[in-house]
């Protein structure tokens, strides 16, 4: 069953979101304000536009919830023409795989609880992917909070194009469920990274949603942000000072 | 060369956009309020989500534009990661297929020339489509506002799944030029009239993106409107009374 909300509806708790987006808003389509993440929701493919996460030592030490307490869960937030259903991913042979991973928001009940909504889901490859190379990616994103005093990841899919033998680019990818669900082709997660100096730093990967044997080092996935930014339709960190002079952003 | 800007920018002229707009936004992304229709521009595909056009017999019946005085502009609203360019549709093989069409909009200058930009182009067939079987659908919405006294139309790219050998439902489509501009699959019009009596009616159509013959009846391209919902991943005439009592749209 779903937890219930935690906590006073009416008391004045303040909010995450001015310091979960303090870097800008990629885009500005169906957000959806969670208590610990910030989501942006792509009604065609029933799966996530982007979600935004900030790590910090503190809030990624705190042990305050289980993830075995908590269940996907439809957003009802969507029309029903848009929305994933657990339905869609039964017996597709994709795990749920969580954008704003449940790993990352144990510092409160609501926290979790808000990273399992279907919004939140992309049909990811199971085995080698999303329990094994992705969470990797996930757990090196979780260790750069030990060394930098803010850490904010952006995480989205992709549906990326390949040239065929015909010398054409063609973008293709699975749908699954009724409602076809898209399963992208790959995913993309920037990390930009504020040290004790106050000194940005940025690094940004593509990954296939495929088995990646694990010994694969990271750098392989790795690409300027621009990369990103132009395959996805989204800007990233615009309100990073000087973005524009950044060597990596350049592309 | 592209037109100057007709008429003064500081005079306060009537907006159209409360009429072209009347019965609902289908989504607020990244929009444009053009002097005679609106549009919501897809940053990953680089084309529009959708175009709005309002139509009435007078409006129609003006013939202050000429199509041969303006040219194909890329549009400037766009970051240069986002936007389309005349040298991503040439040599492609595919026309700048126009959403709002030129046709629709010689009541001014500025009416025409804001159809002109390729943010509202898609990458469409030439001979049997956009020259053809496409303009007569176009010319069919024209008519339209000699026997309704106000004709709303919504035009827009769709990329559908198709059920491959396997069994497995897949979305492919080629892109172009080197901002992958995406050739959508299909193309839907929703047309929602309003009679005198201010009954209303709305008809709507899903047309593959290929070569489709003369003859061939608009009617076995009709579809319920929640079909173009759910694939589009937008919600059309909201403000319309009583929508979801309307047998078009229960779908
Ligand atoms: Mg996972
Ligand atoms: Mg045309």
């Amino acid at each position: 069953a779903v937890p219930p909300f935690i906590g006073d509806q009416n008391a004045a708790a303040p909010s995450t979101v001015p310091m979960v987006m303090r870097f800008g808003f990629p885009g500005m389509e169906n957000l959806r304000y969670r208590e610990d993440h910030v989501l942006s929701y792509d009604r065609r493919f029933k799966t996530a536009h982007w979600v935004c996460e900030h790590f910090t030592k503190a809030k990624l030490s705190a042990r305050n919830a289980e993830r075995s307490d908590y269940e996907f869960m439809e957003d009802e937030a969507d029309h029903p023409f848009h929305r994933a259903t657990n339905k869609d991913y039964r017996g597709s042979g994709f795990d749920r795989g969580h954008l704003a991973a449940a790993g990352n928001h144990k510092v409160s009940g609501n926290a979790m609880r808000d990273t399992f909504y279907l919004s939140n889901m992309s049909p990811q490859v199971g085995k080698g992917f999303n329990r094994d190379y992705w969470a990797f990616l996930e757990d090196h994103c979780r260790k750069l909070a030990k060394s930098f005093k803010n850490v904010y990841v952006i995480t989205g899919p992709l549906y990326l194009p390949q040239q065929e033998a015909d010398g054409k680019k063609y973008v293709k990818f699975q749908v699954i469920g009724a409602n076809n669900v898209a399963v992208p082709t790959h995913f993309f997660k920037t990390i930009l990274k504020e040290d004790d100096s106050n000194h940005i730093s940025i690094e940004s990967y593509i990954l296939p949603n495929q088995p990646i044997a694990d010994d694969t080092p990271l750098s392989n996935f790795a690409v300027p942000l621009s990369a990103i930014e132009k395959a996805s339709g989204f800007l990233f960190f615009e309100k990073m000072p000087d973005k524009y002079n950044y060597g990596q952003i350049k592309g």
